[in-house]
């Protein structure tokens, strides 16, 4: 399952997410005026100019892969092997100055997510990914990764980054907040971070586009837990967009069955 | 309005809310097991060291003064001036590993809070407001204290920790809710924090407890916001648990009506 070349990409990936970084940083709580557009604004430009900086580092580390960004597109659209990055993961808290948004950076064989990183950069925090491989995290504020066990639901801590994203679905998430412990609200990819960090148990979500969760799953997988559809199966570039994830493996099943079956209460 | 002996009060806070972080730190994301019951749980026993450790601070310091806590009650009950501690606000982001609950400290004379703390001990971040005196603030990750102009609601930024807080009240969330530019979930005493460094306009929430909601009141007045009651009025140690906190006082007449008068839509 061995990635051939894959150190080379990690360190590509690292230093991406460094230059994004450093991007970002300046324009966290840089006082973006409330009635500013948010086309002209500083999460904008933030967003913007840190997509243009890891395109840079990646193409000329990595000249022959595919990237594709949310702002620029896709560059080299034949490459078998193609990275997708979010700058700004997380765009609300980013722009209300809470530091639990992230930079997204991931590696995809075809359809599979192969490394994913998950970078806080006003924290230093940080989760790398790779297929096969146990997830590795830094950080200034403690924690270990590796998934925790949680045999049931009724013992489970969910969150979701906010209810009003299920839209027409929000039965679907009625149902699996009732069955679950307690359940904490935003975090966008922090909260998968957590999650690979063993506190969290289930995540529910929708909406999501390729560069928002590609990177996720490596980060989540390589520390125990599972990242799919909410039918369980794989997530995929031409998929719904809907995400379930859990640290441990026996949620899944139950946590799918609520979340997909219009009949269940 | 300067009241005596101020300086040797925000110093006895300080060194208050220094060791509660001592104690808090070394509990956050050290392996609450999901199955864990609270009341023997990490969050418990820093919540409650911390309590006695502030209040053994506090005791030495001003022998005199009152002590509110929620864990171990009220000493000196006849003190005009009480000091009114929550170790850990925002229980459910420290459950989850998320670095915004923070540590509470609030001096009251009277009904009055005259001094108000609160501190993050994770990260390091700590806003100190005093009455009458522009609202303090240090911090690794920028911001500077002081609230930004926001003309009208349809401008902007909201935030609550959880619409859930609000149950029957429901109804006032979603008019709130629905004439501002944008929603932001999540936050605790943190989303207060960030109000007064002018990165949200209003925060509405219900259900606090007097140590919830006394230190965020110098906080947030000291950075140019107000703190009241859905109803305008300053919060009270007997009143409904119901705050509005606004950066611009401009919001506070407009946001009031939306969420005290059932009759609007």
């Amino acid at each position: 399952m061995t990635i051939p070349g894959i150190e080379r990409f990690v360190e590509a990936a690292e230093a991406a997410a460094d230059v994004a970084g450093a991007v970002i940083r300046p324009f966290f709580r840089a006082g973006l005026a409330a009635e500013q557009k948010l086309d002209q604004s500083p999460v904008t430009i933030a967003d913007r100019t840190a997509e243009q900086a890891m395109r840079a580092v990646l193409a000329e580390r990595l000249p022959e892969h595919g990237i594709l960004g949310e702002e620029f597109g896709l560059d080299h659209p034949e490459a078998r092997l193609r990275w997708v990055l979010d700058p700004i993961d997380g765009t609300r808290a980013f722009i209300t100055g809470r530091p639990v948004f992230g930079t997204l950076i991931a590696l995809l064989d075809g359809d599979l997510p192969v490394l994913g990183v998950i970078d806080q950069p006003v924290t230093g925090e940080r989760w790398v990914g790779v297929t096969g491989e146990k997830t590795r995290f830094r950080g200034p504020f403690g924690g270990a990764a590796g998934c925790r066990p949680c045999p049931s639901l009724d013992r489970a801590e969910l969150s979701c980054t906010s209810p009003d994203m299920f839209g027409s679905d929000i039965p679907s998430w009625q149902r699996l907040s009732g069955a679950v412990r307690r359940v904490t609200l935003g975090g966008d990819c922090y909260a998968y971070g957590l999650l690979a960090l063993g506190q969290i148990d289930v995540i529910a979500e929708c909406d999501l586009k390729i560069w928002d969760w590609a990177a996720l799953v490596p980060v989540v997988e390589g520390a125990g837990g599972r990242l799919t559809g909410w039918d369980g199966a794989p997530m995929r570039p031409d998929g719904d967009g809907r995400a379930l994830a859990v640290g441990d493996a026996a949620l899944l099943a139950p946590a799918s069955a609520l979340l997909s079956a219009p009949g269940r209460a």
